[in-house]
């Protein structure tokens, strides 16, 4: 039997960026030495105060099942964490715990969008926006980002167009992966205010919302006629050096929310239960190991832009958060008489072993898109090696 | 706004068993003496060998992401596992970790299913499956037991007339939720020649596979051109005791798992990556401790059967497997002049603390059933709470 495969299946996408994984593994198994920016992992071990409060959970017993929505207890921490943050009011029903922040993109899609719906999307964004939109029927249309003086800019107008065509739901990312952009309160106020006026379901992924190194915090969700619309994607992965934890949560109105927990019921029953504990722990603490990790992550992007802007054809922000940089590498390629991003990508990894994702890994390039970009996460390798990895780069491009 | 909710959210299930815990609890708080038979989670703490190695996984820095398909090691002998017990070919591409046992029902849906298919399913049986049937746009077409002298036996003839009606998917749950039911060999081997001569897809739950108490292990994928077309459903909840944990793994043909895995990528990432140490310690230990949890399920099971077939008016088979039974209650319920077994469960609940699930909970009835059931678990009660429960039933019932 040639075993038959669902339609629905040549619909979904992937993280194209994990084919990049494949190949520095591949190299670094030739004995190359590679400088991994291509991760968007993290090389900080979990805070103790976590690890500690899960194996105590674990060793208590709590190894059985646990309601569909999350430990009580967890979704009042999260409800807390967020109401103060967003200055929202939240309690427990606007919070449903998740195997992860991902989770909440395909049960948003799935509770929210019905086939033939036009979803606006970021692009370069998260690739799962547009797997998941794709996979479950819906229509989408990408909105980009452009360069200003020193950050990048939501392209409003295409957004407008968007609507103009009849997008219903708005997915938004902020702060952003992977141009590392956070939209001034201006921005996103604009956005808030097209969203109330034409009714927008929203999902707004704050993957990153607490990996900020300046600035108030600020999301969407706070704006006037918001809350009432909007889904947010929580994670405990980045703030608690969690990634492979899986924890995450989605909040919002009450009665969305209890549908996506209806879609936890038939997919996964609940998230491991212990480990709630964990994530209780962490959100009781001090907040030190947060500012911990952080500064530790400021120090490499600090050095990372830096060592960036030295080089000769490559141009880079100092983004305020999230823990990636996408660097204009227009000029670069074009003293080494390339093309072709991705040929840039494979030629850099070959010659110096300094592994990175493109632009190409977030979406297909949009109609008159001319300048080339690069992404580098720095989550995942320490100061000296993004010296060494940025002076190899530099001898290469020099 | 009043929010938006996607219309195949209408046609979305869930477990009503979860009804009964609420009920039951709120007796319980009002401090009504409860005996839980309704839970299918176990009392029974994972053995240590499985959480010494998920903790030194942990503090070893286990905690970020792993692949989409979980760890090589685990995904070998989980490979390993099943071919040994299942007397077929499996190597590591045959496997895709998962969150959970039930992963795997939503996952082979949406991979196998085409919006309109026929899927024959079981009812009674696990209530997942007809929800994730109609989630994502199938037709369900059930099928029924029947008591034969001392087992409950699959209605073949339903079967049939599902195939003849259309279906080419078969889900097929053995060792079986609710009756325990498990095939015998001449049963399984015409459902195997059925689905070979017809070309059907299958999906064998064998999340009960490990809970057997007596008799040669069994499964449909081992019979001739079923391994081809069969994707297993495995989990680590039962025999390690580890339901909370959150994982199982999806066991089929390359091509199919593949799938299932591009789903995981955009579902999830991952499953927890520390935890997979564990259940991997657990497969490479001596079976000791899986033996222990099975003789303690064992003892249940023998007093629990015995009990309930001493109550006037109440049949009750012993399964080999599984930790449920399925008893027929139709003339305890004649004796009480109670027409209804929903009636009945809530009229024993309330009078003795007994709480269990009715047929209800596991698909709505079939033309021309006539005999009434209940399902007791025995996964989540010690065995002098069962004798303390059962001495209370058989008052008010006698």
């Amino acid at each position: 039997m040639n075993i038959p495969i669902a339609q629905r299946m040549s619909r979904i996408g992937t993280e194209t960026a994990f084919a990049v994984s494949l190949e520095a593994g591949n190299l670094a198994r030739q004995g190359k030495k590679i400088y991994p920016f291509h991760l968007g992992d993290m090389n900080i071990i979990t805070p103790s105060v976590v690890m500690d409060a899960a194996i105590e959970a674990m060793k208590k017993g709590k190894t059985g099942y646990c309601p569909t929505a999350g430990i009580l207890e967890l979704r009042e921490a999260v409800a807390r964490d967020v109401s103060q943050s967003h200055r929202i009011p939240l309690s427990v029903e606007n919070v449903s715990i998740q195997p992860g922040g991902k989770p909440t993109i395909g049960k948003f899609i799935m509770a929210g969008m019905n086939p033939g719906d036009k979803v606006l999307y970021p692009n370069p964004g998260y690739p799962i926006y547009e797997s998941q939109i794709d996979f479950h029927g819906g229509t989408g249309l990408p909105y980009g980002y452009k360069e200003a003086e020193d950050h990048f800019i939501l392209d409003l107008a295409a957004i407008r167009r968007g609507i103009d065509d009849g997008a219903r739901i708005l997915i938004y990312n902020n702060y952003q992966n992977p141009t590392g952009a956070s939209s001034p309160k201006e921005e996103m106020e604009e956005l808030a205010r097209l969203a109330v006026r034409h009714d927008l379901l929203v999902l707004a992924d704050e993957a990153y919302f607490d990996i900020r190194y300046s600035g108030e915090p600020r999301s969407i969700a706070g704006f006037p006629g918001m809350a009432e619309r909007t889904i947010l994607l929580y994670t405990f992965s980045k703030k608690f050096a969690m990634t492979g934890w899986r924890l995450g949560a989605a909040i919002g109105p009450a009665r969305f929310i209890e549908n996506i927990s209806k879609i936890n019921v038939n997919d996964e029953s609940c998230s491991n239960h212990f480990i709630q504990y964990g994530a209780l722990a962490g959100l009781q603490g001090s907040g030190a190991e947060p500012q911990r990790i952080l500064s530790i992550l400021r120090e490499r992007r600090d050095l990372l832009v830096d060592r960036l802007n030295n080089i000769p054809g490559i141009r880079c922000f100092r983004p305020e958060a999230t823990f990636y940089l996408f660097p204009n590498v227009t000029g670069a390629m074009k003293r080494k008489g390339v093309g072709d991003v991705e040929e840039f990508r494979k030629l850099v990894l070959q010659e110096t072993g300094v592994s990175f994702c493109t632009r190409r890994h977030f979406g297909r390039p949009l109609p008159g898109e001319t300048e080339q970009y690069i992404r580098f996460a720095y989550s995942g390798i320490d100061a000296d090696q993004i010296k060494e990895g940025m002076d190899k780069l530099e001898g290469f491009l020099k």
